[in-house]
C-alpha cells in the first residue's frame, strides 16, 4: 500500500501540506529560520505522527480490554542531536490515560504491543533514535 | 534542544495534535478502522513533515543561489511493508521546481546538500527506508 504527501511552496517558508486522505495543514519555520511560524516546523510533525500512531493503538487496545477511558494524552519529547543533520536522538514517551478502574496491566500491555508490534512510526524512529516511555493514570 | 508534542483524544479515533510551535492538527483514522477520516493518518504526517523539511532545505538553498524559484512542490510517496509494524520500506521524493532559467545543476545540488547533510526528517527515515529522489523542472 502506497501514502503519498504534497508540500507546495507558499511564501517565504510557508508550505502547504496535503496527503493522501485529503486534508491539509500549514508548515513554516520560526522567524530566526527565516519564517513567520504560520504553521509546524517539519520535524514537530514526525512527533505529532509518532504520538498520534501509538495512540490510536493504545486506545484501541484497551477498548478491547473494556477499559472505560474518560480521558487520554499522549506527549512526546524529542532531544536533537547538536550537528546536521539534527535528527531525535532520544524520544520520550508519556501516555496520560484517566477513567474508571483503569487496569494498570492492561495499560502496559496496550503500550508494549503498540510498541512492540503496531507502531509504524515508532518502529521507524526507533531506528533512528533510543524511544522510552512511561504512563500515568489518573481519575475520571 | 527539545520538541514537543501532544496528541489529546477527542472521540472514537479522532486525536487533536499540538507540538511547541503552538499550532493544531487534526488526526484521525479511516472508517475501515473505526475513525471517520475527520484528520490526517497519523502515518502521512510522517511524509507531510519530511516533505516539509527537505523543502524548506531546497528553497533556502536556490534563493542563495540565486534561482528564480516562482513555484515548488514536493511530492512523497511511501510504500509500506504488509506485516506490522507496516513500516515505510521505500520513500521516494520528486521535487518540482518552476521559474526563470532554473539551472539544474542548481537544483541538483540543493537536493544532495538536503539529503546528505541538513534534512533531519530524511535522516531519520532513511534508516528504516530506501529513499530515492528526481526533479523535475518547468517553465515559470
Amino acid at each position: 500500500m502506497a501514502v503519498e504527501a504534497k508540500v507546495t511552496w507558499q511564501e517565504g517558508m510557508r508550505f502547504e501540506g496535503t496527503a493522501s486522505s485529503g486534508h491539509t495543514v500549514i508548515l513554516d519555520s520560526s522567524a530566526e529560520h527565516g519564517g513567520q511560524n504560520a504553521g509546524f516546523r517539519p520535524m514537530e510533525l514526525l512527533l505529532v505522527g509518532m504520538a498520534g500512531c501509538t495512540a490510536m493503538d493504545v486506545i484501541s487496545i484497551l477498548r478491547k480490554k473494556r477499559q472505560k477511558v474518560t480521558g487520554f494524552e499522549v506527549r512526546v519529547r524529542g532531544e536533537r542531536a547538536e550537528e546536521h543533520p539534527r535528527i531525535y536522538t532520544d524520544i520520550h514517551v508519556e501516555y496520560v490515560v484517566r477513567g474508571e478502574d483503569i487496569s494498570p496491566a492492561a495499560v502496559e500491555r496496550a503500550i508494549q504491543l503498540s510498541e512492540e508490534k503496531y507502531c509504524s512510526a515508532s518502529a521507524m524512529l526507533g531506528k533512528a533514535a533510543r524511544i522510552t516511555s512511561s504512563y500515568r493514570i489518573e481519575p475520571a
